[in-house]
C-alpha cells in the first residue's frame, strides 16, 4: 500500500508557510499502514500539479493525497488537475453544492459573513472530478474529494490545517481504514530507546547489525548535533501483517539492540 | 534562476521529523533571488534520490539543494546519488578528509567521543563527487558539497538543522550570491521596515495583502518571540529584471504597507 503526498502552493515554495500538513499526514498514513514514498511541493500551476499526479499514479501508488488548492480563488486549481490527470471531467457535484450552500447559510445567519448566496467563487468549490465523493468540511467551506480509480484513490484536502484535519477525521480516516483492510495493509509499532552512546558513527554500526539480524524492523539513530549529543536515542519501527508479528519483531529488535550495546 | 530542493530521509516520510530545513532554505533561496520550483522528499534509496536529481537537472534548474544523507551510516547515500545523477565518480576528497579528521580529533581531545581515528564510517563522509568542493561544517562532522556542473550547481547539506544552517552561512551563502550575480539572475532588493505591531498573526494578514496588491515582491515578518516583540519588523524583498523595476516595486510595497498599517 504505497502512498504519495502532493502539497500545492506558492507560499510553501517561497518559505512563507511551513508545510506542517504533509508532516501530520505522513504520521497518520504511516500509522494506518501505508508506506509513504514521496512528498512533493509544487507551485499553483495546473500542468505541474497534474504532472506529479500522473507520475504518482504511474508508479502504482495505491493512495495519493493532495493538500491545498480547493478554495474559491482562481489559483485554487487542484481538482481541475486531478480531473485532468485521471482522465475525468470536472463537474458540478450536487452533494458538494449542498454542503457549500449549508456552510454559507450558517455563516450568514451567525453574522460571520456579509453576503449570502452561491455566487461563482462559492459554486466553484462544488466542482469535483466526475465520480468523486465529496467529504464534508466541518471547519471551512470547501469540501474534500475522494476519487476512487481502478487501482488507486486520490484524496484531496484543503490547505488550511484545521480544515484538512477536520475532513480527515470526519470523512477520510474511516475510508482509509477500509481501504487498508480491503487491500491488506500492515501493523506498525514504534519505540524509542536511549543508547548511552554519543557518537553516531559508532552507534550506526550497531543499528545496522540489528536490522540485518531482525526482519521487518527499521532502526534510526536520532542525532541532534555533536554540541548537544550525550545519549543518542534509537527509534525502532516494527512492521507486520498482524499485531502479533509486529510485536514479536519489536521485542526481537529491542533484545538485539540491548545485547549489542552491552557487548 | 530556477531552483529545486530535495530532502532525503525516511524519517520525513514516516512523519517522525518535520522538514523545517526545506522551509528555511526556501526563504533563503527566495531572498537570494532564486525561484524555487519544487521541493521533493524521498526515501533513503539510491535510485529514488538519483532519479529526482536527474529530473531537476533535466528541467534546467540552475540550482539543486539536497538536504540529509551525508552522515556516516550506510543509509546516508546522497552524495553517491549526486555522483550517479551527474555522471561523476565518488572519490575520496583530501580537503574533506582533513576537515573530518580535524573534527574528530577535536571531539576526542574535548572528551566528547571515546574513539579516535578515521575508521571506515568516518572516512565515508569525505567521499565526494569528483570535482566537488567540500564546505566546512562548523557544527558537526560531515562536510557539505558544492558541485559545479556546466549549467547548474548541486549543493548538498546535512539534515541536522544546526549543521545545515552552519554550512549555509559559512560556506554556501557567499557562493550562491556569486552564482546569482554571474548567471544574470533577477535583481533582488531587500529592506527592513518596523511595523509598530507586536502580534505576528495580525501583521501577517497585512503583509499578505501587500503581496497580493504589489507584483514581484515578497514580505516576511521577523518575529523574535512574544516576550521580546514590541515592534515586529517586516523584510520586503522586491524582484525585477532590471534595477529600476525592482526599485519601483520596492517603493510600491513600502507605500502599500504604510497605508495598511495606518488604516
Amino acid at each position: 500500500m504505497e502512498a504519495g503526498i502532493l502539497s500545492v502552493g506558492k507560499e510553501l515554495l517561497m518559505g512563507y508557510t511551513l508545510d506542517t500538513n504533509s508532516h501530520w499526514l505522513a504520521g497518520e498514513l504511516t500509522s494506518l499502514g501505508f508506506e509513504l514514498q514521496r512528498i512533493t511541493v509544487v507551485d499553483d500551476v495546473l500542468d505541474e500539479i497534474a504532472q506529479v499526479l500522473s507520475d504518482y499514479l504511474g508508479r502504482g501508488f495505491s493512495l495519493v493525497v493532495t493538500t491545498g488548492g480547493l478554495g474559491p480563488t482562481p489559483d485554487d486549481m487542484t481538482l481541475t488537475a486531478v480531473a485532468k490527470a485521471c482522465g475525468r471531467d470536472l463537474v458540478l457535484n450536487d452533494t458538494a453544492l449542498e454542503m457549500v450552500e449549508r456552510t454559507y447559510a450558517r455563516l450568514y445567519i451567525e453574522g460571520k459573513i456579509k453576503r449570502d448566496g452561491l455566487f461563482e467563487e462559492r459554486r466553484k468549490m462544488a466542482m469535483l472530478p466526475e465520480g468523486a465523493i465529496p467529504l464534508s468540511n466541518p471547519v471551512g467551506a470547501a469540501p474534500g474529494s475522494w476519487l476512487e480509480l481502478e487501482d488507486a484513490v486520490v484524496l484531496s484536502l484543503p490547505g488550511v490545517p484545521a480544515e484538512l484535519k477536520g475532513i480527515f477525521e470526519e470523512g477520510a480516516r474511516e475510508r482509509l481504514l477500509r481501504l487498508v483492510g480491503d487491500r491488506g495493509g500492515r501493523v506498525v509499532l514504534t519505540a524509542e530507546v536511549p543508547s548511552g552512546i554519543e557518537d553516531e558513527s559508532v552507534l550506526c554500526r550497531i543499528t545496522r547489525k540489528v536490522m540485518e539480524e531482525v526482519e521487518g524492523v527499521y532502526l534510526k539513530t536520532l542525532p541532534t548535533g555533536f554540541h548537544r549529543n550525550t545519549n543518542i536515542s534509537v527509534r525502532i519501527t516494527a512492521f507486520g501483517e498482524t499485531e502479533e508479528l509486529a510485536e514479536q519483531r519489536m521485542e526481537g529488535a529491542k533484545e538485539a539492540l540491548k545485547r549489542k550495546l552491552e557487548g
